[in-house]
């Protein structure tokens, strides 16, 4: 069992540039610890940053743990907060913004095959 | 896409008596969504309850939303609370307890093909 007293614990990785703005990643969960199906990351949005806008062929199946933002869903921007529950089927367009003053921080779970980070 | 503004709004189901206590679960995201590789669920223990001590050939994938409580790990009992990871492989035996005074609320995630909830 592996047990982690909080993510900010984990090692991390800045995303900034192009598509991508203030995302920092964590790998909570992966195959690194054996998991065999599915992988856990944690990403932290600062303030008016972004994740790209994009689709891909796996899911997403996410958990915002704290902070407030936005989902790009069908094209509409859509208020997600602390407690919000977010699954984003293969082959959709997704983008999570966040447009507050505080960091937006989720759990984004993907299937094994799927790049971790 | 699936956006569920808080994880309060989803259909529950109470656990209590034998082996658990005081434990709701919630289908957050499964095969009724059209989830093809993996499920999360959302479980809050009341004070004073805990999960069952058991084990299976299924891992969890897990992140302590709020509160606080303790994880069963190697027979010693763990603190965990909002923001902590726990990976708990196939066939090792687990159980959560909340022995504070708030709600303890996790996100648990299992693959395919082991009960949803």
């Amino acid at each position: 069992m592996k047990v982690v007293a909080h993510y900010d614990n984990l090692e991390s990785q800045q995303f900034d540039g192009g598509p991508v703005k203030g995302v920092t990643g964590r790998i909570a969960i992966g195959q690194a610890d054996g998991a065999p199906n599915f992988c856990m990351r944690i990403f932290t949005i600062a303030p008016g940053g972004h994740t790209p806008r994009h689709a891909h062929d796996w899911e997403h199946e996410i958990l915002v743990h704290s902070g407030s933002g936005q989902v790009l869903k069908a094209g509409q921007w859509t208020d997600v907060s602390g407690g919000s529950v977010v699954f984003v089927p293969g082959n959709e367009e997704h983008q999570f913004r966040n447009n507050s003053d505080q960091d937006l921080v989720f759990a984004c779970l993907i299937p094994k095959g799927a790049p971790e980070l």
